[in-house]
């Protein structure tokens, strides 16, 4: 079980067939997107198969700014004279690392084109501010993740990207996988765990309240942790599990009333 | 209670458990978000709890500008060689501070996602310009401030970034609590508190004026100074309160009127 | 009264209690925003207040383009070494300065944000490029200026900026109070003065013709020194007040005649 | 006459009263704002009101990428070490120079902002770059541009700028000036001038077109020159006139049988 | 047939006329552009043709950031003085290789017209950075692709580039072809190989699916190897076709059934 | 003929009075504007003209990127110094060069108005990089082209700039004149010319197929060039005009069958 400091050997509960898929793809070197909602454990599962292959593992948090500097690499001007700094990509090919693309819609499309002859049988990465070609080491392993949950604007990513990628659905565990999952990671009593997992199970059904996404897995651990550590319990659920949802005050009365009823 | 040089120990009043749940998120090491309308003392409650901490406090005003560079450092060049400059988020990394991002649906979401590392179980920051990964040090912790009141374009913050935070909601205090932040932040007479108080909850009460935010308690503490430093307490009101909140002339008119009635 | 050198004393004719309420504000150490129409006096007012307080002027022309940088300061390369130059927020700061924001709607609300912890009771200056915070000396003063007759876009002060500050209306002088501005201004004749508050008095009760902004206070400055320097009143009216109000020929006909009506 | 090397005194032909208007506004040192449509020979007033001033001339072309350190200047890093190359409006201010801001509503209104200091009684520019406050010399002179037949988008100047200039506004000359203005320019033949004139008299009263702008003196200029270059009379005004003016077929036909009416 | 390491030679298995019709253009000298869907092979088609002609393949994954800069060059500074970096346009343009440019419509049309001069008969590139003008050495060819399917907003080519390039359109293969497509390059058996030829025949005959693109060689490949692999032929057929395709629960429910009926 | 490595000497067919119209602009100092659709032989023209005038010729192809440092040259650090580089509006002016502005409604509005004063009476460039104002240098001459056909956005250029240019209108050759072209630069047979002048001519009189722009002589050149080399001539006209005027199955599908009829 790893602590808050992150330390120990990464904790995995498959929820689904999604480790097994995984295995294959990486065994067939074929670049893998995992799909899935907020919170479902999508990075977990990339730092526990890292860990599993024996790889080191290259995160890159995406965003609207990343360019192509930012996952290749730039010259930078140091004690006089001009030195190269690998970027991401450019480090995860040469060690054979797998490179892990967080949020992978939140970069521009035309950034990711220059990840696609990495993404085919080419295997191959230009670098073109250093003239280079470089060819991906063995073990390299290109994993993103992506959330089609919230589409705004032209975040989805194009069909020549997608294509390139085996794509692996995640989804939220069945009650009682979330229940070994919130024991596992908080150890929190059982009764606790079985009453979050009850909630979240209500509040997921309620398709009416609009909510730009509904409660993870993380929200119930964040609960789980507060009442560990000591906090009311309805308290826990209002700061842990419904301000983190909405900023409607009719929703968010209504939900704290709703947790008041199960504690 | 500080006074205008800052200098003292920072006074807070609490309006309702918001104290008791940022310590208990504290204790359990989890980031935490304050929501809630401009000048109900949010910034008062990060320094007050950062005292209670004994942790340094580091305050970025984020911004639509704000950049990656800006929160996690840069090369400068000094005397002919290149040298690094922590951004406040790596220092705060380093010294195991209380990291506060006020107003942090300012920023571009696409920038947040750099934190998102550093507010889960992982607790790192990856430097991409130093190629350095850090792991916070002992006492880091994560807080931020948004106000849900005003959204503008996609100035919301996306749910992979929320629903990272505990969520606590602030609101303004109950009359009584108000006048006692009064007599307590300015020093005035208890009847100009009272009165400004009186004033205050008729605005509030009054939803057709179309107001973008209503009378915050820093309207009213800069009225209590006002009249404290000698102003007619008419003048006060219309300077202090009504005038910030409104440039049409007959709202303007209604609420200068109002504060007549009550002075 | 100030020649086209400026060297002279500033001039400022109080036209309602405004010299009094920023009187007042600055005794309570409070930001102060001046509000009002253009060529009313608003930079005129800060000019007097500050020569009354014997503090220093520093005045920023606020512009879309405006960074933090330029509130702030930056590094530049002099002689092989960088060195640091203290943008007019940080030199205000430093001296104790009162700061002027012109036409602070101008500047994007996003930069604004980092003078919140200057304009409240923390009265620091967090300066990021320097990992530096200063604490504003004692007889620094932040005023800002801003005219609500033209929104255009996202051009209003969101309500964190504005609730900082104590703000104070101001308006076009009455007639008497007007013609005398124009007789202090310009030593021009008093038939001349009157004629022209008369003429604008007209203008400005027509609310059909659509003007952007009406004939202020600055315009008939302008037409009286043209007379005064000998041009021909009628031409005068007509490139010093009427042609600088629009640009349809219907309407700069229609004023130009109704400014031959009056000389 | 000046000649295609531009080296002669410049000529200018009054239509109105813009050039009396012109000579008051400067000895009143007033700054000036010219308008008029494309070609009445705003920049000819300009350089002819300079050399009768006996001031040298400083032009900025505005545009919308006109950045304020177009216009106050820049430190540039030449011979290892750094100096600063003042801008047009610096250097004018200097010098006492006449400033001439060409098309001014090209360039954005949040750039010329900073000239607003210089544009009112302070005549002072602030150089934030160095840190520097100039005062313009004797004999500075601001004038500026503006063509108000087309608007697109935000490109009107903001009251508050425009309050701030004595405004001329200038037109096509009646027939007998431009007949005057053609021989004066371009030494045709009277009778070429008198009829170029008649064809842009008949296309000037055609409002159907739904022309962009109509036929400047600048065009006549350009055809005039033509035929006296030896072209073919019809032809020189289809590529010196017609052409010039529109893209759809019917027009240019229209107008091309119109001129052949003509010759 | 290319391994994953793509070490050996290239593998292109003619579906129409394309092979055809690109040995023409490139014996006329005249540049190509390749249009089709994506993963229908055109990468592969020119990686085949420059082997052939033994000419060096120069790619350049083109996007929106592309710059002028990126396609010709930039001087760096490297070792206290300054170095030009060719670009892949003049690299290509020196060697006489072939330029490839893969998606050449997701580059901005601005930046495309400086290789206009480089695609009609001047046959040359204008470097403005270095004030060079080259002439293509012999055996240059100029090969781009396009992907019709996904038009946004202004990414179609405009006609003066367009009509530049000998154009010849590729599609998908006939099943016959695409079987032997997939044994060429993944070695599988022949009834997988049908069974998912026979799948995408479906999938493909479902117009009302409303997907971005649909199936491609590519995702079949990546099924069969999968299916070599290992893998259960129904999730590699899930993970490796449909969920590629859509987000939609419906569609890949409906596809992932549609699956399972033919394995 | 000109081959296909640019060596030989320019050739030019007039199509109507476009020559003449050019020489009497060149011989009158005046700048000229092309304008007419993609491949009607605007840059040849301007090719032909420089030859004929014995003037160097600098072609600058301008795009939304084309800044003003682009057009007047920067300053670059080499060895340890700055040093100027011209760019080509500047070189041009010093040489006396024709400068042809290819595309010239690329470039932004803005940025055209630093040629203004080179493109009037002044005919000078103000190099504001270095307060340096250059007078154009005999022989030197303006040239621009211009697509009238396709207008996006603001791409049209503004009258003040059009007004500065004698406009020059061109268009597709009859067909006799165009069968004369394609015997001139390919060396086809008669009949082949023919037919595809046939076929071009067919296709332009078809308007319903809403092509963005039709057949021009350049794609013409092209399915000559490829039947000389032997394809054939069917799947010439196919990839060489048909695939490169539409993107639409049934569009191209109806055009191949055309092509098929008249071969």
């Amino acid at each position: 079980m790893p602590d808050a400091s992150g330390a120990s050997a990464p904790y995995y509960r498959a929820v689904g067939r999604e480790v097994e898929a995984m295995r294959a793809a990486c065994g067939a070197s074929l670049p893998v997107l995992l799909k899935g909602p907020t919170g479902c454990g999508k990075s977990r599962l990339v730092e526990a198969i890292a860990a599993e292959l024996g790889r080191p593992l290259v995160t890159l948090a995406c965003n609207d700014e990343t360019s192509s500097a930012d996952l290749l690499g730039r010259w930078i001007v140091r004690g006089g004279d001009t030195e190269w700094l690998d970027g991401p990509a450019t480090r995860a090919v040469r060690e054979g690392a797998v490179l892990y693309l967080d949020e992978v819609a939140e970069a521009r499309d035309d950034v990711l084109v220059v990840l696609h002859p990495l993404a085919d049988h080419r295997r191959t990465l230009w670098v073109d501010r250093r003239s280079e070609e470089l060819v991906a080491a063995p073990g390299f392993q290109l994993v993103a993740s992506y959330n089609p949950g919230y589409r705004r604007g032209s975040k989805d990513l194009k069909p020549s990207t997608r294509q390139r990628f085996v794509t692996v659905a995640m989804g939220y565990p069945t009650p009682p996988v979330e229940v070994e999952v919130l024991l596992g990671e908080t150890g929190c009593d059982a009764s606790v765990a079985k009453r979050l997992v009850a909630f979240a199970t209500k509040v997921r059904a309620l398709h009416d309240l609009a909510l730009p996404e509904t409660v993870s897995t993380r929200l119930l651990v964040h609960a789980a942790r507060l009442i560990t550590s000591g906090m009311d319990a309805r308290l826990a659920c209002e700061v842990g599990v419904v301000q983190p949802l909405s900023d409607e005050p009719e929703v968010t009365k209504g939900l704290t009333d709703l947790a008041a009823l199960m504690f």
